[in-house]
């Protein structure tokens, strides 16, 4: 399995907290604890890079994608934000992660405003609660994940109604948010997990960690049916 | 109820034949027998119209839109797609029908390739199976609706799965299909329903007009709660 | 419309406090309500009337059935569950509320063991949570509903996934639950309802009673095509 | 993973024709090909043994359970159902195979009349159309799976809503059936799976072999996290 994790890494830069928490981008923190956890390719890719490092070589070479994105979502190219989309269409898996509900591929993928949410930097207390037991990325995790400090979100999340429902998140101030969520677009597994703040040691937590190696399990197809029609006719299924 | 019927109106104008079934177009036709069938508010919209016909006006007055496109897809201009597509996050229904699954709109409210699919014109008999007998647009509908003679249309539909799968399509030619459909996106609710080739009668078939009619009474949220939030922090609920 | 309200009316004669808030019984005030809200042919039956007031008869004349439930569940007759049952398959719409979730009926319509789920008498706050502002339900609710004190439920709720997941709630003590579902079995439809602990005053809130009334009219299945068939072949569709 | 094949195992050895193609039961075909394709403890039951082969020591050794039964549902005994049942709820997956969907384990996990759909013996000509090409349960599966001649079924299948829809079935006689299907119940994962009438050689085929390995592993949950809770109170989470 080929995964591409893919930052636009620019509060690392900007800001000494964000730093300390991630010396060398979330991205490379993301790319490390995936390799202790036993997988073997795991390249980057950044915002400022040619094509933000994502031509059409690297994503047909990549089989499962990370996005995390926040500050700059309107700075990633329509083109590539199209290209991605192909591929995901094509059976690329993709986790999008926290404020990455707001980047033009998730809407694009959604099919609605999906940038729209209550939201609130608080440093509130964050329980997950995990829904679906028997479900292959909650493999390991108990009835519940409690994050100290988060960002909050709250509902109306403005989404279509996802394929699973994994978890649910509580906030101490008084929100509830539907926080880890599989939906899948043509023959690509795309998977929405929602903590990540960048000020906040999220993603250095062993269960968190858990849920996305589960996750890069589950999202991954490796081969996908992508069965495809151009704009021709069939003929009938006659000589059966 | 205001309903809002829009066909791109190119069939009836060049083919001979399609005039014949539909002299005044398929809008017309649409617009008369829900007339017939007690709706009172009904307009037409068609391509050829400044704007489409869907002006920013009347879309506020619109509370169900129906859809019926097919030649000219790429000729409904990017901002009316846009501003039909915020409407129905806003609450108001649409039905898209037949062909229009290739229409930019269906598209951009799927987040999938919905344009692709098996297809053949072929004059197949089409049988419809009603699965979801309990639901407000099966109302009156039997185990199966029969259309004598249908374009085809055959899985892999590229579309998320929908919120309900009410009929699915047999074809004499060996293809299923997933013919009748709901959606939410926002506020807003979507019926796709297959049937209405322009060389066949089809929609003055008195089940084809019932399931329509049923489908403009679900698709209307007299009042919908568009719940968002603009790009700022909301406070906690404290004061409860 | 033809509702019954069906209640073990039991709480309400043995504690004093619960008689306070209903001194007519929970049944009662329920039919007070819908009453009031347009609906004109209500009628109550409880536990301990013979055949716990649920007779064919009845039911047969039943379009939609309240059910409130807690401390005698197992009292209730099996005989009469499988007639509920098969009602409901035949279409009648069921409202099930509150510790309903663990009465004989819900668990053989869920397949799961629908009485388990966290669970604390503590008086806590609940916060509601609107996720579906498009659905009749929901009409006339905004983006939320506040219960000053409640008991709590808490996930995991052993249920199948709902069709539609309408609410989550939020409790002060740190859980969520999904307080307000849809499902649907054979030609009947079925809402979940989480609130109405005894000893609060919930069914006196107008909110609760609002999403109450929309769900009646939702529930309410006017022409159930109940398609079924015996043990017998069925012969091809070849005279098409 | 543990793997127990039940068969009812009543054909075979009643009529000639069955025996000829599985004269060691359905169950050891269905063995032997699990085991040519790398499972390795893979055992059979049957309803003749004591406690129809499935004690409590049986089920608790058993990770997948598949499932076919026909003639003498009713002699499967209430107890082993619960038992099974119970299971399921726990994390054990379950592959019920084609009449299976009258037997009292699927019915009373379904929560429906399971048992109720269109059928005829004509040795019609099925053709499973794959909805999902991204689903581990359809890996190495083309765009459909073409089966010569089957019993044909048909809809309206009186199921819940499934979790997903994986394929179609396509009949010669007009008929249509949603064909291959998961649910969750509690940990439990279960895949419903349409072709094996007992008189066509079904399971000889790759392409069924293929998707019931495929489900083997897909239903396998290696660590159900099965949240339960007894008729406490559980306190709240104020130690955070």
């Amino acid at each position: 399995m080929r995964i591409t994790v893919w930052n636009e890494y620019v509060h690392e830069k900007l800001e000494e907290k964000v730093r300390e928490i991630y010396p060398n981008g979330i991205h490379n923190c993301i790319r490390d604890f995936l390799l202790k956890n036993g997988f073997t390719d795991v390249k980057t890719a950044t915002l400022e890079e040619p094509e933000h490092g994502l031509t059409q070589e690297v994503l047909d070479q990549t089989d499962v994608l990370f996005w995390w994105g926040h500050m700059r979502h309107n700075d990633v190219s329509d083109e590539v934000v199209q290209r991605v989309y192909d591929r995901v269409q094509d059976g690329m898996g993709l986790i999008v992660l926290h404020s990455g509900h707001e980047s033009k591929l998730f809407k694009k993928l959604m099919g609605t405003n999906s940038g729209q949410l209550r939201w609130r930097e608080a440093g509130e207390t964050e329980i997950m609660w995990n829904i679906r037991p028997d479900h292959p990325i909650m493999q390991g995790i108990g009835d519940k994940v409690v994050i100290p400090q988060e960002e909050t979100y709250g509902e109306l999340f403005h989404i279509p109604d996802p394929d699973e429902l994994l978890m649910i998140s509580w906030f101490s101030g008084g929100e509830v948010f539907r926080s880890a969520l599989t939906f899948h677009r043509g023959a690509g597994r795309i998977f929405y997990f929602k903590p990540g703040h960048e000020t906040f040691p999220i993603y250095h937590m062993p269960e968190v960690q858990k849920i996305l190696c589960n996750a890069a399990n589950w999202a991954y197809n490796p081969a996908p049916s992508s069965i495809g029609y151009g704009h021709f006719p069939v003929p009938p299924i006659s000589t059966l």
